[in-house]
């Protein structure tokens, strides 16, 4: 159902050419309205893309009548031409769906510092408009998939304000959503694609709010291989066609739901990964400090390595924890593995031999024994596969 | 040469059976004097390892007798019993060499969260004080290593106050040091440890200032994955049995000549690597601003697998300054890898297929054009065989 799930959107997914496979590369969402409130987050990489200047640019009045994405090229880092570019593809959108060039969104994937072919661009931005549909949701999300081995999509409902939650598109709003990408997933350019639609009738200041509060605990906290994307972008946009105004907070749960449930997508098909890995940490004195020592163990090859050798080695934890300024005491450090406490009062507990790590789920809980907050970090161990994928790509 | 290259030391090495492989395992470095005086470096990791704990505590006076080292156990995370050991070792060889156990450091190398087999330590300890010679250094080089391929000495020389630098040792003075480890040799370990001795006629307060000076911009930039050891550890012990005293500039410039040469080789005998990488950065706000992108690039998995592969990827040098808080412009950053200006003003440069990166050398350099401040990080590429080196170590 993807973006379509939701009333009042079309989209399309069509190939272009863009990718010398000919796999579909270009994909078109359209919110037919009444509404046109949209939020977006975008990558805090400092050099941006010229598809997210752009973007960020048109998102500023909180309204997007379209989104335009292509995979097979990231448009970043190419300069004057590529900002261009990614103006040319907002106007070839807008002028094939008759709206304003600023109501439109641009979302680019693939290799960076090479221009994208924009005869072939253009041509598929029209056959793509000529193709939108209220069932084209699957073909977008087909469309903007580089390296995905499976298209990434999800949906969540909610009622009217007089009854409780409820499935299926009807009397009620829905949310639905599609995404693409993941650090290991993509070689080379490691975009994270995602646009989410929903027929609520929204404000743009809501919408945002609930954007942003979901994406800081799921997106966020994908951290497949710690590298940092120039194009990752993250859009929401409502139509208002359901007519019913949701309750905030029942919104806001319905976002958290399919942007969770899209970044463990995102985290199952990250290619070249053997093992999905949970990095739970309790016990911390804030959620920042919790954050913090998640991504710190996340990000360490020696662990990702020892995982991924099935070898359940606490103290390459240890070691990871120790590297963060977050408030703890060396010697009450517990880490468990699968659930066995390899590691008690900063020293060996259970004996490792105790824990599984055959199968593909992997968690690693922390208790930093110094507070009450919590946060989880989604990760992938670190195999000979992802070298390959990584150091074979572009070359 | 090793540590023995300076007068005023002896030295030895011996199989005390603590490596089940039955290798050297068990080293000690003796400063016979006339002066004692000694400065440290140690691992910022807050897990610290019993003996980093004890030595940290040792060198407090600025002055040393001894040094006991042993590989085939890291006696980290290993709790009270832990302490207890490594307190063991120090009163063991103060016996035997007839000194004070503050006077002695302590250094461990292995796996992290296993106890050391005291009795074996202890033994050897005997034997090893039994083997103390002025010609030990290479014995004690050898001793130390885990997964090092070779073992690593430098030395360098200096004059007395009337005449300029000279090598060898003989009326002038000199600085001799070993090394064992570094990121990627050392699986579940990854320690570094480092002993320099000089026969200068030095002051704690010079030493440690020459020795802070040189692993700031040696060891403290070998970076070759990301991961900091629990057990890290830089000494430098002055026996003033020349009977120089140096101009503290000169002796600076030695020290920082040893450390440079030690870190290199760390770094030329990562096992698991394919290439050397230095990352250069020039054209900085700061030289803390250089450091910081220079470790953003050195640690980014995507780029290091690119490397390996051959692939001059400069879009990933990109993504990772942008992740960086330094002053620069994203519109006109430079790069060159191996000579050649791939990126230039943000943007595609010279061809990358110019780029020759067939050799074990590989040299990228980034020009922030925001101020004149510059430093030099080294690192490696990420291998198929370091995910194979590391998650087959300790299982």
């Amino acid at each position: 159902m993807s973006v379509t799930a939701a009333r009042g959107f079309t989209a399309s997914g069509v190939s272009a050419g863009i990718k010398d496979s000919g796999a579909p590369d270009l994909a078109l969402v359209v919110n037919r309205g009444p509404s046109y409130a949209a939020a977006a987050v975008f990558t805090s990489n400092r050099v941006q893309a010229a598809p997210v200047r752009w973007s960020r640019r048109v998102i500023g009045d909180g309204a997007l009548a379209a989104v335009v994405l292509n995979s097979g090229g990231a448009n970043a880092c190419t300069g004057p031409a590529g900002e261009d570019d990614a103006r040319a593809m907002a106007e070839r959108t807008a002028r094939a769906l008759r709206v304003e060039a600023e109501q439109v969104a641009v979302c680019s994937t693939g290799l960076i510092g090479v221009p994208l072919p924009m005869g072939r661009v253009t041509a598929g931005i029209d056959a793509a408009a000529a193709e939108l549909s209220e069932d084209g949701g699957e073909a977008a999300a087909i469309a903007i998939k580089t390296t995905d081995s499976v298209h990434k999509t999800a949906v969540a409902s909610g009622s009217g304000p007089d009854s409780g939650p409820r499935s299926g598109s009807g009397p009620g709003w829905t949310v639905g959503g599609m995404a693409k990408g993941a650090g290991m997933l993509a070689p080379g350019l490691a975009t994270m694609l995602v646009v989410l639609t929903t027929d609520a009738d929204v404000s743009a200041p809501t919408l945002d709010s609930a954007l942003r509060q979901a994406v800081r605990t799921t997106f966020d906290r994908v951290d497949s291989d710690g590298c940092m994307s120039t194009n990752d972008t993250v859009l929401l946009l409502a139509s208002g066609a359901s007519g019913v105004r949701p309750d905030p907070a029942e919104f806001a749960e319905a976002v958290h739901g399919v942007c969770l449930d899209l970044a463990l997508r995102l985290v199952a098909d990250a290619e070249g990964a053997s093992k999905e890995i949970e990095v739970r940490v309790v016990g911390a004195a804030s959620e920042q400090d919790a954050v913090t020592v998640g991504r710190s163990i996340a990000r360490n090859n020696l662990l990702k390595c020892a995982l991924h050798g099935e070898d359940p080695n606490w103290g390459r934890v240890l070691s990871a924890i120790g590297t963060t300024s977050a408030v703890f005491d060396p010697d009450r450090l517990d880490v468990s593995i699968n659930g066995v406490r390899v590691c008690r009062d900063g020293a060996a507990g259970e004996p490792r031999d105790k824990v599984d790590l055959s199968g593909r789920a992997v968690t690693v809980t922390v208790d930093l024994r110094s507070g009450d907050a919590s946060a989880t970090i989604w990760t992938n161990d670190l195999t000979a596969a992802y070298v390959h994928e990584n150091s074979a790509y572009s070359s």
